[in-house]
Protein backbone atom coordinates (compact mmCIF):
# COMPACT_ATOMS: atom_id res chain seq x y z
CA UNK A 1 0.00 0.00 0.00
CA UNK A 2 1.08 3.59 -1.35
CA UNK A 3 -0.53 6.56 0.37
CA UNK A 4 0.03 9.33 -1.55
CA UNK A 5 -0.81 13.24 -0.40
CA UNK A 6 -1.78 15.88 -3.50
CA UNK A 7 -1.84 19.49 -2.81
CA UNK A 8 -2.92 21.76 -4.41
CA UNK A 9 -1.08 25.76 -3.97
CA UNK A 10 -2.54 28.75 -3.05
CA UNK A 11 -1.70 31.51 -0.67
CA UNK A 12 -5.31 32.37 0.16
CA UNK A 13 -6.36 28.12 0.07
CA UNK A 14 -4.03 25.09 -0.61
CA UNK A 15 -5.99 22.40 -1.12
CA UNK A 16 -4.96 18.50 0.02
CA UNK A 17 -6.20 15.43 -0.55
CA UNK A 18 -4.75 11.78 1.01
CA UNK A 19 -5.28 8.77 -0.93
CA UNK A 20 -4.31 5.15 -0.33
CA UNK A 21 -3.13 3.12 -3.60
CA UNK A 22 -2.92 -0.95 -3.06
CA UNK A 23 -2.73 -3.18 -6.24
CA UNK A 24 -3.98 -0.72 -8.79
CA UNK A 25 -6.88 0.44 -6.43
CA UNK A 26 -7.31 3.77 -4.81
CA UNK A 27 -9.31 4.39 -1.74
CA UNK A 28 -10.09 8.01 -0.50
CA UNK A 29 -8.64 8.90 2.63
CA UNK A 30 -9.27 12.47 3.62
CA UNK A 31 -9.21 15.87 2.19
CA UNK A 32 -9.11 19.36 3.20
CA UNK A 33 -7.99 23.10 2.85
CA UNK A 34 -5.48 24.84 4.66
CA UNK A 35 -6.05 28.66 4.70
CA UNK A 36 -4.09 31.83 6.00
CA UNK A 37 -5.31 35.05 6.71
CA UNK A 38 -5.55 37.80 4.79
CA UNK A 39 -4.80 40.63 7.37
CA UNK A 40 -1.57 39.01 8.62
CA UNK A 41 1.87 39.78 6.42
CA UNK A 42 3.07 37.63 3.77
CA UNK A 43 5.53 35.85 6.47
CA UNK A 44 3.14 35.20 8.83
CA UNK A 45 0.28 33.99 6.22
CA UNK A 46 2.95 31.31 4.41
CA UNK A 47 3.89 30.15 8.14
CA UNK A 48 0.26 29.40 8.55
CA UNK A 49 0.35 27.08 5.21
CA UNK A 50 3.75 25.47 6.55
CA UNK A 51 1.56 24.51 9.45
CA UNK A 52 -1.28 23.20 8.27
CA UNK A 53 0.49 21.27 5.83
CA UNK A 54 2.82 19.89 8.43
CA UNK A 55 -0.17 18.92 11.08
CA UNK A 56 -1.47 17.18 7.79
CA UNK A 57 1.49 15.24 7.33
CA UNK A 58 1.88 14.28 10.75
CA UNK A 59 -2.00 13.30 10.81
CA UNK A 60 -2.09 11.23 7.44
CA UNK A 61 1.64 10.19 7.55
CA UNK A 62 1.79 9.92 3.37
CA UNK A 63 4.23 7.91 1.74
CA UNK A 64 4.87 10.18 -1.47
CA UNK A 65 3.48 13.43 -2.06
CA UNK A 66 2.76 15.10 -5.73
CA UNK A 67 1.81 19.07 -6.56
CA UNK A 68 0.37 20.47 -9.30
CA UNK A 69 2.97 22.55 -11.30
CA UNK A 70 1.75 25.87 -11.68
CA UNK A 71 0.21 27.72 -14.10
CA UNK A 72 2.30 30.78 -15.12
CA UNK A 73 0.18 33.54 -14.95
CA UNK A 74 0.20 36.52 -17.43
CA UNK A 75 0.20 38.79 -14.08
CA UNK A 76 3.60 38.42 -12.84
CA UNK A 77 2.81 39.86 -9.65
CA UNK A 78 0.40 36.85 -9.38
CA UNK A 79 2.70 34.38 -10.26
CA UNK A 80 5.10 35.55 -7.58
CA UNK A 81 2.26 35.37 -4.94
CA UNK A 82 1.70 31.83 -6.06
CA UNK A 83 5.27 30.67 -6.35
CA UNK A 84 5.97 32.01 -2.54
CA UNK A 85 2.99 29.27 -1.63
CA UNK A 86 4.05 26.63 -4.22
CA UNK A 87 7.70 26.84 -2.34
CA UNK A 88 6.16 26.37 1.10
CA UNK A 89 4.04 23.45 -0.65
CA UNK A 90 6.72 21.72 -1.94
CA UNK A 91 8.95 22.31 1.37
CA UNK A 92 6.73 20.39 3.76
CA UNK A 93 7.10 16.96 2.33
CA UNK A 94 10.97 17.52 1.79
CA UNK A 95 11.31 18.57 5.19
CA UNK A 96 9.76 15.25 6.36
CA UNK A 97 12.02 13.25 3.80
CA UNK A 98 8.52 12.33 1.65
CA UNK A 99 10.24 12.49 -2.06
CA UNK A 100 7.54 15.12 -4.09
CA UNK A 101 6.99 14.82 -7.79
CA UNK A 102 4.93 17.56 -10.15
CA UNK A 103 2.57 17.25 -12.23
CA UNK A 104 1.59 19.77 -15.45
CA UNK A 105 -2.12 20.83 -14.54
CA UNK A 106 -2.73 19.00 -18.18
CA UNK A 107 -1.33 15.85 -17.08
CA UNK A 108 -3.66 16.19 -13.81
CA UNK A 109 -6.88 16.79 -15.91
CA UNK A 110 -5.82 14.33 -18.89
CA UNK A 111 -5.57 11.32 -16.08
CA UNK A 112 -8.30 12.46 -14.24
CA UNK A 113 -10.84 13.15 -17.02
CA UNK A 114 -9.19 12.02 -20.23
CA UNK A 115 -9.18 15.54 -21.82
CA UNK A 116 -6.19 17.99 -21.20
CA UNK A 117 -8.55 20.66 -21.27
CA UNK A 118 -11.76 20.03 -18.70
CA UNK A 119 -13.32 22.51 -16.60
CA UNK A 120 -13.16 22.74 -12.98
CA UNK A 121 -16.13 21.22 -12.56
CA UNK A 122 -15.82 17.99 -14.77
CA UNK A 123 -12.65 17.25 -12.50
CA UNK A 124 -14.49 17.41 -8.95
CA UNK A 125 -17.24 15.07 -10.79
CA UNK A 126 -14.58 12.77 -11.75
CA UNK A 127 -12.82 12.73 -8.15
CA UNK A 128 -16.28 11.87 -6.89
CA UNK A 129 -16.58 8.87 -9.37
CA UNK A 130 -13.34 7.60 -8.98
CA UNK A 131 -13.45 7.62 -4.87
CA UNK A 132 -17.11 6.76 -4.09
CA UNK A 133 -18.66 8.33 -1.18
CA UNK A 134 -15.97 10.95 -1.03
CA UNK A 135 -17.25 14.06 0.79
CA UNK A 136 -14.96 16.64 -1.21
CA UNK A 137 -14.12 19.93 0.92
CA UNK A 138 -14.40 22.60 -2.41
CA UNK A 139 -12.68 23.12 -5.47
CA UNK A 140 -9.14 23.07 -4.13
CA UNK A 141 -9.58 19.80 -2.50
CA UNK A 142 -11.02 18.55 -5.42
CA UNK A 143 -7.77 19.08 -7.42
CA UNK A 144 -5.60 18.23 -4.84
CA UNK A 145 -7.22 14.55 -5.04
CA UNK A 146 -7.20 15.10 -8.74
CA UNK A 147 -3.62 15.22 -8.48
CA UNK A 148 -2.99 12.41 -5.66
CA UNK A 149 -4.99 10.05 -8.54
CA UNK A 150 -2.88 11.25 -11.31
CA UNK A 151 0.23 10.37 -8.99
CA UNK A 152 -1.37 7.04 -8.33
CA UNK A 153 -2.04 5.98 -11.76
CA UNK A 154 1.45 7.01 -12.94
CA UNK A 155 2.77 5.08 -9.77
CA UNK A 156 0.53 1.91 -10.92
CA UNK A 157 1.96 1.97 -14.52
CA UNK A 158 5.41 2.30 -12.86
CA UNK A 159 4.60 -0.80 -10.60
CA UNK A 160 2.87 -3.02 -13.85
CA UNK A 161 6.47 -1.96 -15.03
CA UNK A 162 8.32 -3.78 -12.07
CA UNK A 163 9.29 -0.46 -10.97
CA UNK A 164 9.34 -0.57 -7.11
CA UNK A 165 7.29 2.14 -5.74
CA UNK A 166 7.56 3.04 -1.68
CA UNK A 167 8.70 5.75 0.21
CA UNK A 168 12.02 7.17 -0.59
CA UNK A 169 11.67 6.74 -3.85
CA UNK A 170 11.82 9.28 -6.49
CA UNK A 171 9.62 9.52 -9.97
CA UNK A 172 11.07 12.18 -12.13
CA UNK B 1 20.88 46.40 20.66
CA UNK B 2 18.95 44.78 17.90
CA UNK B 3 20.34 42.44 15.71
CA UNK B 4 19.08 42.08 12.16
CA UNK B 5 19.39 39.14 9.30
CA UNK B 6 18.65 40.57 6.00
CA UNK B 7 18.11 37.72 3.13
CA UNK B 8 18.34 37.95 -0.68
CA UNK B 9 16.59 35.09 -1.94
CA UNK B 10 17.66 32.85 -4.91
CA UNK B 11 16.94 29.83 -5.86
CA UNK B 12 20.63 28.76 -6.88
CA UNK B 13 22.01 31.44 -4.09
CA UNK B 14 20.44 32.58 -1.13
CA UNK B 15 22.65 35.78 0.43
CA UNK B 16 22.48 36.38 4.21
CA UNK B 17 23.73 39.12 6.15
CA UNK B 18 23.66 39.75 10.04
CA UNK B 19 24.37 43.26 11.60
CA UNK B 20 23.57 44.39 15.31
CA UNK B 21 22.34 48.11 16.07
CA UNK B 22 22.92 49.81 19.19
CA UNK B 23 21.99 53.69 19.40
CA UNK B 24 21.34 54.05 15.88
CA UNK B 25 25.30 52.73 15.32
CA UNK B 26 25.97 49.40 13.19
CA UNK B 27 28.43 47.05 13.84
CA UNK B 28 28.78 43.75 11.18
CA UNK B 29 27.87 40.33 12.85
CA UNK B 30 28.05 37.65 9.64
CA UNK B 31 27.35 37.07 6.37
CA UNK B 32 27.12 34.33 4.21
CA UNK B 33 25.64 32.27 1.02
CA UNK B 34 23.44 29.26 1.60
CA UNK B 35 23.10 27.36 -1.64
CA UNK B 36 21.30 24.43 -3.34
CA UNK B 37 22.45 21.87 -5.39
CA UNK B 38 20.76 21.78 -9.05
CA UNK B 39 20.73 18.24 -9.67
CA UNK B 40 18.43 17.96 -6.95
CA UNK B 41 14.46 18.19 -7.42
CA UNK B 42 13.11 21.69 -6.85
CA UNK B 43 11.64 20.13 -3.56
CA UNK B 44 15.12 19.03 -2.15
CA UNK B 45 16.66 22.74 -3.32
CA UNK B 46 13.88 24.18 -0.99
CA UNK B 47 14.70 22.58 1.87
CA UNK B 48 18.63 22.94 1.37
CA UNK B 49 17.73 26.33 1.38
CA UNK B 50 15.30 26.29 4.61
CA UNK B 51 17.45 24.37 6.38
CA UNK B 52 20.22 26.68 5.52
CA UNK B 53 18.67 29.72 7.03
CA UNK B 54 17.44 27.84 9.99
CA UNK B 55 21.57 27.31 10.79
CA UNK B 56 21.90 30.89 10.32
CA UNK B 57 18.94 32.01 12.62
CA UNK B 58 20.01 29.17 14.98
CA UNK B 59 23.79 29.77 14.98
CA UNK B 60 23.36 33.88 14.91
CA UNK B 61 19.77 34.06 16.87
CA UNK B 62 18.55 37.67 14.84
CA UNK B 63 15.70 39.79 16.73
CA UNK B 64 14.09 40.87 13.15
CA UNK B 65 14.58 40.13 9.90
CA UNK B 66 14.35 42.32 6.42
CA UNK B 67 14.24 40.51 2.83
CA UNK B 68 14.58 42.28 -0.30
CA UNK B 69 11.01 42.48 -1.92
CA UNK B 70 11.37 40.62 -5.38
CA UNK B 71 12.06 42.42 -8.67
CA UNK B 72 8.92 41.36 -11.04
CA UNK B 73 10.57 39.71 -13.88
CA UNK B 74 9.59 39.49 -17.37
CA UNK B 75 10.10 36.08 -17.53
CA UNK B 76 7.20 34.39 -15.77
CA UNK B 77 9.31 31.11 -15.26
CA UNK B 78 11.80 33.13 -13.27
CA UNK B 79 9.59 34.74 -11.59
CA UNK B 80 7.85 31.39 -10.16
CA UNK B 81 11.17 30.30 -9.33
CA UNK B 82 12.14 33.19 -7.23
CA UNK B 83 9.20 33.21 -5.64
CA UNK B 84 9.80 29.89 -4.47
CA UNK B 85 13.06 30.63 -3.29
CA UNK B 86 11.18 33.90 -1.42
CA UNK B 87 8.65 32.13 -0.14
CA UNK B 88 11.19 29.78 1.55
CA UNK B 89 13.29 33.00 2.52
CA UNK B 90 10.19 34.41 4.06
CA UNK B 91 9.36 31.45 5.75
CA UNK B 92 12.69 30.48 8.14
CA UNK B 93 12.05 33.54 10.48
CA UNK B 94 8.22 33.57 10.52
CA UNK B 95 8.71 30.29 11.88
CA UNK B 96 10.99 31.25 14.58
CA UNK B 97 8.58 34.00 15.65
CA UNK B 98 11.36 36.45 14.17
CA UNK B 99 9.12 39.60 12.45
CA UNK B 100 9.96 40.16 8.96
CA UNK B 101 10.16 43.48 7.31
CA UNK B 102 10.39 43.71 3.08
CA UNK B 103 11.75 46.43 1.64
CA UNK B 104 11.64 47.66 -2.57
CA UNK B 105 15.00 46.96 -4.35
CA UNK B 106 14.76 50.81 -5.02
CA UNK B 107 14.32 51.38 -0.30
CA UNK B 108 17.31 49.41 -0.10
CA UNK B 109 19.65 50.95 -2.91
CA UNK B 110 17.68 54.60 -1.98
CA UNK B 111 19.19 53.89 1.67
CA UNK B 112 22.13 52.68 1.11
CA UNK B 113 23.97 53.88 -1.87
CA UNK B 114 21.82 57.27 -1.78
CA UNK B 115 20.15 56.66 -5.14
CA UNK B 116 17.11 54.19 -6.07
CA UNK B 117 19.01 52.82 -9.17
CA UNK B 118 22.89 51.73 -8.23
CA UNK B 119 24.80 49.59 -9.96
CA UNK B 120 25.41 46.25 -8.04
CA UNK B 121 29.24 47.16 -7.64
CA UNK B 122 28.00 50.79 -5.58
CA UNK B 123 25.81 48.33 -3.62
CA UNK B 124 29.05 46.11 -2.45
CA UNK B 125 31.37 49.26 -2.01
CA UNK B 126 28.80 51.17 0.37
CA UNK B 127 28.06 48.59 2.22
CA UNK B 128 31.94 47.84 2.81
CA UNK B 129 32.11 51.78 4.04
CA UNK B 130 29.54 51.39 6.16
CA UNK B 131 30.78 48.58 8.02
CA UNK B 132 33.97 48.86 8.12
CA UNK B 133 36.48 45.56 8.40
CA UNK B 134 33.70 43.14 7.07
CA UNK B 135 34.09 40.65 4.24
CA UNK B 136 31.95 40.13 2.01
CA UNK B 137 30.81 36.75 0.40
CA UNK B 138 29.82 38.58 -2.61
CA UNK B 139 27.25 39.83 -4.16
CA UNK B 140 24.56 38.01 -3.16
CA UNK B 141 25.87 38.59 0.99
CA UNK B 142 26.59 42.23 -0.11
CA UNK B 143 22.75 42.45 -0.88
CA UNK B 144 21.48 40.79 2.21
CA UNK B 145 23.58 43.08 4.26
CA UNK B 146 22.17 46.27 2.43
CA UNK B 147 18.66 44.96 3.18
CA UNK B 148 19.74 44.56 6.61
CA UNK B 149 21.65 48.55 7.08
CA UNK B 150 17.91 49.12 5.34
CA UNK B 151 15.95 47.70 8.11
CA UNK B 152 18.48 49.54 10.89
CA UNK B 153 18.35 53.04 9.63
CA UNK B 154 14.69 52.50 9.53
CA UNK B 155 14.46 50.68 12.68
CA UNK B 156 16.92 53.96 13.76
CA UNK B 157 14.23 56.45 12.45
CA UNK B 158 11.77 54.54 14.44
CA UNK B 159 13.34 54.84 17.69
CA UNK B 160 14.08 58.29 17.45
CA UNK B 161 10.49 58.69 16.81
CA UNK B 162 9.87 57.10 20.25
CA UNK B 163 8.48 53.75 18.98
CA UNK B 164 10.04 50.48 20.67
CA UNK B 165 12.44 48.19 18.96
CA UNK B 166 13.02 44.98 19.80
CA UNK B 167 11.83 41.42 19.48
CA UNK B 168 8.20 40.35 18.47
CA UNK B 169 7.38 43.56 17.20
CA UNK B 170 6.21 44.36 13.57
CA UNK B 171 6.78 46.84 10.94
CA UNK B 172 4.37 47.49 8.27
Amino acid sequence: MVRVLGIDPGLQRTGWGVIDLTDNRMRHVANGVVTSTQTLSLAERLDQLHSGLMDVIATWTPDEAAVEETFVNKNPVSTLKLGQARGVALLAPARCGIPVTEYTPNAVKKTVVGAGHAAKQQVEMMVSTLLPGCQIHGADAADALAVAICHAQHAGTRALAGITAGPGRKYR
